[in-house]
């Protein structure tokens, strides 16, 4: 028995199959979204637009399912008819405006220039003004809905971002019946379900991104809404009422889509999770054990049984039940940018795209501490724990002798920092983590990054099987679903593994960050306007008023 | 009649022949100095380490001197013998170590490979220690001393480099008689001095670096350079007892050298001074119009009567009496670098000298504010107004599509901000400022830099006539001295100009650049430590602790 799991990422979707009984990967296919920039749609006159076409991911679909499957056929023992299940994992909140066929709205010719008719990507921040009022009202009206999201709502999620588009742009939000999740939407297109509101919704994006809780009868009230915006109120009646965890299906697939990809129609699909979700599962997830998935972002993914009770943390994306792991808490926390950090240095500023080799074996040379650098990792906000959007970069203790490979080092330090903070502060409210799981290309390709995370986390730092992690945590939840094993925890001893290597902390180098990270501290208060004493708190604000004038 | 010139830079020395009547030029030839890295020795250790090799100075002298005089040769009205007196300003403070008969202590083979030996460069820093604790002896025991340079004294200075010479190569500085700064060193090698004591000494040098001042009868006395370390108390005695101002000649040209170069013997030579202040003569100077040359690094001067009473300025580099004109106060502040800082970037991080052309017309496209960053332009430290060498740079509001452009415009206006803090604490202390007349390669061949210097600190900024504005003014001392002209404001109408172009501060640009000022000089007082309030101050030197713990 096999399953498919199927992962859109930021500028490419991945199809794996793998087998059931031992999570060996039979087949795999990358297939790069052919619009805008490396797959994502920009705005050259608002660096917070980040939106993607709906197509790209019908296109992608076909092409990367079809060439996993023609890759497995080359291995003995494979064949389609052996495929049992589908899951989909994507990124998100990156909600789709559809029609009332539940076809993306960018799918009419009317719509189909149109940025705000995309797909509006997890990366967005067009609506930073929204998430602040967001947070205000729910602060002022409804607490408890943002007290499990660190008590602030961010621009890169779900309400915020439907808000932002009917501010901006009426007519399109007007012009949607709905608005589904990425990771719920293409489920129910392989599902063959015509109406948004017959579409099964995961509880991970509900939970995480739309205020989303069965405690308070599912997404935020109409009254609540109605403080934003009526026509916001209005829209609740055509998104859902219930979502659901990885327990449930989305749906069968379709003859339709079965002819399509050259699979079994009829065979079950895997409630939809974003990526690092499912990725946490592929990285065998669960209490005590923190899964990072580190790529252009970085998501960090625990689990906490559902018996217990979990305090509210300050600062940490969300703690939804069900958003991994069935009968368990979900808690994300994560950090906006992290390979997109090196690759802005090397790829923006350098403009070199060879240099990040010649860079990481130069700055492997370098001693902790011994380029006087320090820098913040906040090119692309913060996630965890300021939930900062409008955050930005800072670099410090530069010379007339600082160099590219110094700086480089930094850059990668800065985020280990924010590692630091995360695990500290999930730790602080009693949540255990007793080792650290690593997935995504820079875990495995990086060790010097590795290394200089054990050493600034004091985490021992382990590393997925999987290069895949992400589509098979997919592929293991399908695996449940479609029964070839009991439970998760039996799917995941099964299909999952870790790599052999182990990232231990070295005492020296632990003993210096730890002073680099007092100083990290220090600047991370005052700038993220922690620190009322220290008056600096406005000034990343005020720049980008001045900027946004400017403009 | 002819004078000459010559001016000793960081990099290179440059010998200019100017007609006295009109400030002609008639010859002019630049000589790189051959040691070391771009004519500077360093020590991989240790960045603070910047020491010149003084044959380089000799080597230098006369091939330049000879290049000049080849050149005018071929202009018809010119023969050497019209040549009527010499001129001398360098770096400084550059002290040399000599032997009882004025020769550099690195002339002889012993020592000539021992960097302790050779001239202390002006940005040499390795002596930020001593520097320190000059500066709270002197606050202790002689406030006085202090008071002329914003009370610190640096560790770019005369006593803190030979103080920290004896710390760490007591065997140098036991064998060498005395110390001569460049600027003195050079007119006694052309007017044959071969006694330390009888090298007529320039109060420009004396003044600014060592703490010279008639009031308190010369150098600091015995007792409290004892305080120090008896050694440099016993060293004042072969130091001298008088300096002196532009009115009196550093000696005549010895039969010797005057064979060499080529020149008549007995030709007067002018005190030296250091190159900025006779560059501000060379850009006529006078009371009202701040001087300033803008190279690798910065240097402000102004001139005050000094039948005035002018107050202490809090973080100016010095008021020294007869520093740059007789009769006038000169008044010196600075930025440790400029030049410097737009070179790191493009030559150090991009490492393409290439990028300089394009980076300026892409940075002239932006707009005031656009890029959303902001700098501190202290790389090198800060020279003027907080008088630390040992902060570092910061760049601040990166996201993850700052560009290289906007990074080093950001960087040009740091520089400018610096500028404006420097002429706004000037005038806030009553010395005027009407007009800012600019020099130097940068002046000249930045449009886009000087006018977002224009917007930036709301001064007209008008540029010298002369691209060479250090040696004219070397030549204008020497034509005043012989006699050429009856006295310094006859000599500069006569041989000084300006360029046509005036730029001029835009209001648009000036309004939003003043709301970012508000926010450097947040980050500048917070980082800087004058905000105790801001807890950040001492971020940047535990850096640099760790830093050099790490090495």
């Amino acid at each position: 028995m096999f399953t498919l799991g199927i992962d859109y990422g930021t500028n490419s979707v991945r199809a794996l199959v793998v087998r059931c009984k031992d999570g060996k990967e039979f087949g795999s296919s990358v297939v790069n979204y052919p619009s805008g920039h490396q797959g994502v749609l920009l705005d050259p006159r608002d660096h917070n637009v980040a939106r993607q076409h709906p197509a790209d991911y019908l296109f992608g679909l076909e092409k990367a399912v079809k060439g996993a499957l023609a890759q497995a056929r080359k291995q003995p023992g494979f064949s389609a008819d052996k495929v049992v299940g589908l899951g989909v994992d994507s990124t998100g909140s990156s909600p789709i405006p559809v029609d009332a066929q539940n076809r993306a709205l960018a799918a009419d010719k009317k719509w189909a220039k149109n940025l705000n008719a995309q797909c509006w990507l997890w990366k967005d921040h067009t609506s930073w003004r929204e998430a602040t009022k967001i947070t205000e009202l729910a602060a002022q009206h409804r607490p408890h809905f943002i007290a499990k999201c660190g008590n602030t709502y961010s621009s890169e999620w779900f309400w915020a971002k439907l808000w932002h588009c009917l501010q901006v742009d009426p007519k399109v939000f007007s012009a949607a019946y709905s608005w589904v999740e990425l990771c719920d939407w293409v489920p129910a297109q392989l599902a063959g379900v015509t109406d948004p509101k017959a579409v099964k919704r995961g509880v991970c994006a509900a939970g995480h991104k739309a205020l989303y809780a069965e405690d308070w009868g599912g997404l935020p009230d109409k009254e609540f809404l109605a403080l934003l915006d009526p026509k916001l109120a209005d829209l609740r009646d055509r998104l859902y009422e219930k979502a659901h965890d990885a327990s449930e299906s989305a749906g069968h697939l379709s003859p339709e889509w079965a002819k399509k990809l050259g699979l079994p129609a009829g065979i079950p699909i895997a409630i939809g999770e974003f990526d690092v979700h499912y990725g946490a599962i592929g990285c065998g997830v669960a209490e005590g054990t923190l899964v990072k998935v580190i790529g252009t972002s970085t998501c960090d993914c625990g689990v906490v049984s559902a018996a217990k009770t979990v305090p509210d943390i300050p600062g940490i994306c969300g703690i939804v039940k069900g958003a991994i792991l069935p009968g368990f808490y979900g808690i994300e926390a994560g950090q906006s940018a992290v390979g997109d950090i090196f690759k802005w240095f090397v790829e923006g500023v350098l403009q070199d795209v060879k240099l990040h080799a010649k860079l990481t074996a130069e700055a492997a040379k370098l001693k902790p501490g011994q380029s006087g650098l320090l820098a913040l990792d906040w090119n692309n906000g913060n996630r965890t724990i300021l939930v900062d959007q409008r955050l930005t970069g800072l670099l410090v203790g530069q010379t007339l002798y600082t160099t590219q490979a110094e700086i480089y080092r930094a850059l990668i330090e800065a985020t280990a920092f924010g590692a630091r903070a995360i695990i500290e502060r999930i730790k602080e409210y009693g949540v255990p983590i007793d080792r650290v799981v690593c997935a995504g290309g820079i875990a495995e390709k990086n060790p010097l990054l590795m290394q200089i995370y054990a050493d600034i986390t004091g985490c021992t730092m382990l590393v997925a099987g999987s290069s895949q992690a992400c589509a098979l945590g997919s592929a293991v939840s399908a695996a449940v679903l479609a029964g070839a094993h009991p439970d998760f925890p039996t799917a995941q001893k099964k299909m999952t593994s870790l790599k052999k290597v182990a990232y231990k902390p070295k005492p020296a180098a632990q003993k210096t960050y730890h002073e680099l990270y007092v100083l990290y501290r220090q600047l991370h208060d005052s700038l993220g306007g922690r620190n009322k004493s220290a008056d600096l708190g406005g000034v990343m604000k005020e720049l980008l008023m001045i900027k946004e004038s400017a403009h």
